[in-house]
């Protein structure tokens, strides 16, 4: 059974929704409606009334029409017998978002929960989960609300790590496509899901918080195949013996070597982090760009005490300083003011405009130097992200990437931090994070496939 | 001459005031009365009129009342022939806001106007500098606009850099004591800024961005003393060989062995970054908390995620798991609902409230089992910042330090991290951040007199 039914769903049940707030039925009905969910919302509440305006059913039998999707906050051991109510309406997805399974002890209870959704032809997400949110049909059965269309499909063991991220991306007006809660993984894993995303097409890249990958060779498989169509950025929990203490006290099993996991990871040619910024900025930077052709990399900037970090953190990441030519320095002496000073980091100073940067741009891109253009805004520039873009057409044709980094420049810069990623810029809030998402994309082409 | 004349002046000219916006004359002008400065505030413009409702002079002779100090943004050549002017209005400080002297090569400019001010008993922030900011009066004379009043006195060669900080604190509701941009420290420098602000009573840490010190033997003398009295954040630029080719070109200077200055600052107990971000992060854990007594941490936490992704970045930098006595297992596993995960990191999971956290943390504390206490708040948990400060008041008679980190939860997170802040907890947005300040600044004592 595909996981349409899950995300494509047209017909959403909330089973345990409530009327009070603060409850997690009252969460998940409130931010369907509040992200405008393009299909119909039936709470289910034995008492029925009245939930954020919408009548609630007593019993899944009472729903009208087909059902789809049903989101379960109820107590675990209700969810088998809810599973065969919802059945019955027609569901084909389940969402168990309710604890008090596996991870407490109750493997029972979650084999009998796996097993009745086998049977009934119900595909399971979790349980133990914090919901999933597929935000181009408005689909938000999770928290935070989170409704900006994006290019990353957010899969995570851990609800809180996946909701950061699309916090994040919401916040700076990048997006996410989708969201989902693995929690105890005991039907639907990450494998499915990857591959689920590999397909969507409103996906660019898949950002994966994991703690334990259950059949390496399995993983290896399929994230090799999911690799050849889109980038995925990974964190993994657990790198260090205690780290791995913990997380196998997390989910009650056993968390794998992280050096295993590291080779596979690298052979695969996944966006390995080691921080939970680390992967919102390799996610960010996957879904937007392609990888650099190189390691050259040119620095434009406002700010010259900027452009020195960027060159410090790209010279111990094993990016490589791009050549100023002779040609190229004359041409930007002769037209640039006298102030700015003509090297890489070609340093604009304070009161570059974006004209500036464009002027600047189209020069350095005339003689295609580097493979990376690093634009930093170290100061408000409104049209900032009209001058990367420009700068990213120019360089694009020759398998040159853009990047941006917007620091110090307070609500303009917020602004055009959504516009450079409304426009296909990642931009980063300081120099070192921009340069560090690039080097750790560099040499990480899938090993087969295209790109 | 003392630097009151520049942060405690009750009486201040623009310059080059401008009636045209996004020209800096302008800038200055809206940001000090945007920041509410509590003194006088003079335009100066040849041709007089109005500036945002404020009569503009034709020249400074005639200001009413006595001046005290001289932002200027008009044209290098024209600045000593002003700082006459203003002296004779009584101006005992300028901040030169205008750029066209050493860093262009105009050295003999540089020269002439800096003996000017000694002349005429002026001390001259900059040239080529953004500005300076002291919140506790409203002197908001740079950009972008900073209003919160906060613990952090920011002195940066890079304006960029110094404005993201101060930028990054406001938005989290930390908020800056000052900032300082130091262009080309002609005159003042950033020991004596140092020395000014380790005697403020509105500064409780400082945060320096240099990318030379001229004198490494004064530097070490004065480091020494203002680290005695409050700790200092330092982050340097020209890290690498490139990385200073990069910024002699920036001050076109000799920048110095980074090697060098490393030993000193860890000699003196400066906390060193190696990030913006970084720095800013050290800058807030030391303006609020003071340096954990040892290495042992515990993590209480409602991601059971975030708290592995804490343990592996602690065990990585050198803390230590506090163990989890007996006693206190116990205690909790009466206590706590039976689903959390009594370990350290003790999970309170996904639905844990400010309660739980409450309670969870009074038991930790009356066992004082750790050094740093790390809060994860892995969702919305209004009511966080009253849970941490109730354990800080606990744990710090025994010399505890807690730390928070909140992710994951929206806008209820974005007041509580504020919240935080106000009640003195520094909180950070990724787990692994909060470990690495906290990591940073241990085994950094000043050698010599107290903390």
């Amino acid at each position: 059974m595909s996981l349409k039914a899950v995300f494509e769903a047209r017909s959403v049940a909330v089973v345990g929704a409530s009327a009070t707030p603060g409850k997690i039925g009252y969460t998940i009905v409130e931010n369907l409606l509040g992200a405008g969910f393009q299909g119909r919302i039936h709470p289910v509440n034995p008492r029925g009334g009245e939930i954020l305006g919408l009548t609630a059913v007593r019993d899944p039998s009472e729903i009208p029409g087909k059902l789809d999707l049903a989101v379960m906050c109820i107590p675990a051991p209700l969810v088998p017998a809810a599973l065969e109510q919802v059945a019955r309406a027609g569901a084909q997805g389940a969402v168990v978002i309710s604890g008090g399974f596996g991870e407490v002890g109750n493997a029972e209870l979650e084999e009998v929960t796996v097993s009745t959704a086998r049977r009934l032809g119900i595909r399971l997400i979790g349980p133990n989960c914090q919901g999933v949110n597929y935000t181009p049909r408005g689909l938000c059965a999770t928290w935070p609300l989170l409704k900006v269309p994006g290019p990353i499909a957010i899969i995570s063991q851990s609800g809180t790590v996946g909701a950061a991220l699309g916090d994040w991306a919401e916040q700076e007006g990048l997006g996410i496509s989708a969201f989902v809660g693995l929690g105890n993984k005991a039907d639907v894993s990450e494998l499915e899901l990857m591959e689920y995303f590999a397909g969507d097409p409103h996906t660019r890249c898949i950002a994966l918080y994991l703690e334990r990958v259950r059949d390496g060779h399995e993983f290896r498989r399929v994230a090799k195949e999911v690799r050849a169509e889109k980038p995925v950025a990974i964190l993994r929990g657990g790198r260090t013996a205690r780290g791995r203490v913990a997380a196998e006290s997390h989910t009650r099993s056993v968390a794998g070597s992280y050096a295993v996991f590291k080779a596979v990871a690298g052979e695969l040619g996944l966006y390995l982090a080691t921080t939970v910024t680390g992967l919102y900025d390799l996610a960010k930077f996957a879904a937007l760009s392609r990888p650099p052709a190189g390691r050259r990399i040119f620095c434009i900037t406002s700010s010259g005490g900027s452009g020195i970090l960027a060159v410090d953190a790209a010279e111990e990441l094993g990016l490589v300083q791009a050549e100023l030519l002779p040609d190229l320095a004359e041409e930007l002496r002769a037209t640039l003011p006298e102030r700015c000073v003509i090297s890489n980091p070609l340093d604009l100073t304070g009161d570059a405009d974006a004209a500036r940067y464009l002027t600047a741009g189209r020069l350095v891109a005339a003689h295609q130097a580097a493979d990376v253009y690093l634009m930093i805004f170290g100061d408000p520039v409104p049209g900032a992200s009209q001058a990367a873009r420009a700068l990213q057409e120019l360089v694009a044709p020759a398998g040159g990437t853009v990047v941006a980094c917007c620091l110090g420049g307070g609500e303009v810069e917020r602004d055009e931090v959504v516009r450079l990623h409304q426009a296909g810029i990642p931009a980063f809030p300081a120099p070192e994070r921009a340069v560090a998402a690039v080097a750790a994309t560099l040499d990480r082409a899938p090993q087969d496939g295209g790109e």
